[in-house]
């Protein structure tokens, strides 16, 4: 199967074009059959691209210089659409000129474009935004939404777990992954009728790909003993954020505790490989790149943060999800959870 | 002042008796005017106690043999209020018996027992659970509520950031404790209706000791840069176990790493001070001791799993409360914000 161009928003991101388009050279190193949309500024484009060997040919420059901004309210953004960088690439992949899209820029405008370009998928109330997050073993986790809603209801969480399954089955292999959903406690009872609800539906559902697992709490979100957790996207994007948070606090403590006499500094020294992994487990490049699931097209955000190293990721992450039709799955799966009848309001 | 005395609950926890008058034996090396009044199984507290100096005679046993099971609901628990170690612990309080209660049992139970025996204070719609935690600076930041309250409107929030900055004065010593409330955004149009409503009335209100300093998202909640973080009962438990969580998902990737090559072996053996310093910063028995705050009386709940060390950290962290008699802080502060006509639904 050839595989679709991805349109990159070459200008989104904190660092846009340099960092952007070397990203992109850096996917393609590795699959060199990658081809690229670069959405932006031609000038600065093209004179990245030099820098890069066989980059110029595979890609195609679509020129544009307006930005959307970092804070920009994406109702305003909506409006700037068809001008900015980010709208026109959300645009080729509606216009079937490019497979996915891959942004760094603003979250809230990326999903208020897609979803306006796009459109969500037929059985899918609202799309979601997941990611993958390490774990102990070597799978990682996927958790979603992530921060696309405020607010969930029963039947948006159980579209979240087909859509997280779906998703699971590309990355893992596995046939029938383990989902669950967060909650603040592990027993019936616990958290609010929404979870409630969404967890007796799916224990109640059969013929789905996927295993219910009942319920995980967010200190187990690393331990790599599920594969799918969902949950609203407030609580999602606490959960994500604190988890962000705390290892960066265990690192600078660490940081502190190895600088703190000549001795441990010394053993910082000989056992640095061991910190090096560590450093290589943790760092969110090695994770970039979170997608919108439920919407008719792939759209990935990338780390506004996000080193090349990490834009390459998030490329990847687009390019495994167009050949695995991620899109297609979801619309199977989806079909099977309304035949189940489950998805009634 | 004459402190009152300490109600333990000895029977709830993990190891019950053992560890509870362990606890309270080292909170009394460290204050030796402390006193208790132990509850539960009569033979085993005076056993235990006979193993520690001076502390038969500075308590006094309740005996009762019924526990409250740690899965056992909040609802069936109350019913065994007046014959469980538990209940009997809440109760001594509410009879003036004792100045504050001190558990590691079911934490809902707890909560439902203190809010039927001490009712909530004038002026507060719901009772909050608080507690300290570690941050980058010398000091710790108090974050409420952790799982009180699946639901919280926007009054509810108002009122406990008024709690958590009276508990602030008294752990800090800051007269005007900087206040945040925990969103997934810092902009004005982030989270939901009733947290954009809560930081609105925060803002305009005046008179009140605390500095209100608006949103923080949760990868900041360990920076050390605000005294209070304010959320409802349902993202704090997210926060709350993600951090935790993270954090050993961090120590434990640090101990593959260390283990992973006889030089790692030696650096770890070399920057042992090191690595000890940051267990000793990250042990969650440093930092035991929530604490429900809004109710007529002082409740403290101690982790489960909690070792001794951390009992006697839940000990002081109620003799402290006492001490600087928060129940009357909170009550003024309330009035201020009543006078203030914020407290309107």
């Amino acid at each position: 199967m050839r595989l679709p161009r991805i349109a990159v928003d070459a200008m989104g991101g904190d660092e846009g074009v340099r960092v952007m388009v070397e990203g992109a050279a850096l996917a393609r190193r590795r699959h060199d059959r990658f081809k690229f949309l670069l959405v932006g500024d031609e000038v600065r484009i093209k004179a990245a691209l030099e820098t890069h060997p066989g980059m110029t040919e595979a890609s195609e420059v679509l020129h544009c210089e307006d930005v959307v901004g970092g804070d920009e309210k994406p109702s305003r953004a909506l409006r700037r659409a068809k001008t900015t960088s980010m709208g026109l690439a959300v645009n080729a992949v509606k216009q079937g000129d490019a497979g996915a899209a891959v942004s760094a820029g603003n979250t809230g405008a990326l999903m208020a474009m897609s979803k306006l370009a796009l459109r969500t998928m037929p059985g899918i109330d609202r799309p979601a935004l997941a990611a993958l997050l390490p774990t102990l073993t070597d799978d990682d986790v996927i958790m979603l939404d992530l921060g696309a809603n405020r607010e969930c209801d029963a039947r948006n969480l159980l579209q979240f777990a087909v859509m997280g399954a779906a998703y699971s089955r590309i990355v893992t292999g596995r046939e029938s992954p383990r989902v669950r959903l967060l909650n603040i406690g592990t027993e019936e009872t616990k958290g609010t009728e929404d979870i409630q609800e969404a967890a007796a539906r799916l224990k109640a559902a059969t013929g789905l790909a996927m295993t219910f697992d009942g319920f995980v709490e967010a200190d187990k979100i690393n331990r790599g003993n599920c594969d799918v957790i969902v949950t609203d996207g407030f609580s999602g994007n606490i959960a994500l954020k604190a988890i962000e948070g705390a290892a960066r606090f265990v690192t600078d403590l660490l940081k502190n505790a190895f600088s703190s006499s000549f001795r441990s500094k010394v053993g910082f020294l000989v056992s640095r490989p061991a910190t090096e992994l560590l450093k290589h487990h943790l760092d969110p490049n090695n994770h970039n790149g979170a997608v919108f699931l439920g919407l008719n097209g792939v759209v990935v955000k990338s780390h506004g943060s996000a080193n090349a190293k990490g834009v390459a990721n998030a490329v990847e992450v687009a390019a495994r999800l167009l050949e695995d039709d991620i899109t297609n799955r979801i619309a199977q799966d989806i079909g099977a959870l309304s035949a189940s009848g489950l998805t009634a309001p």
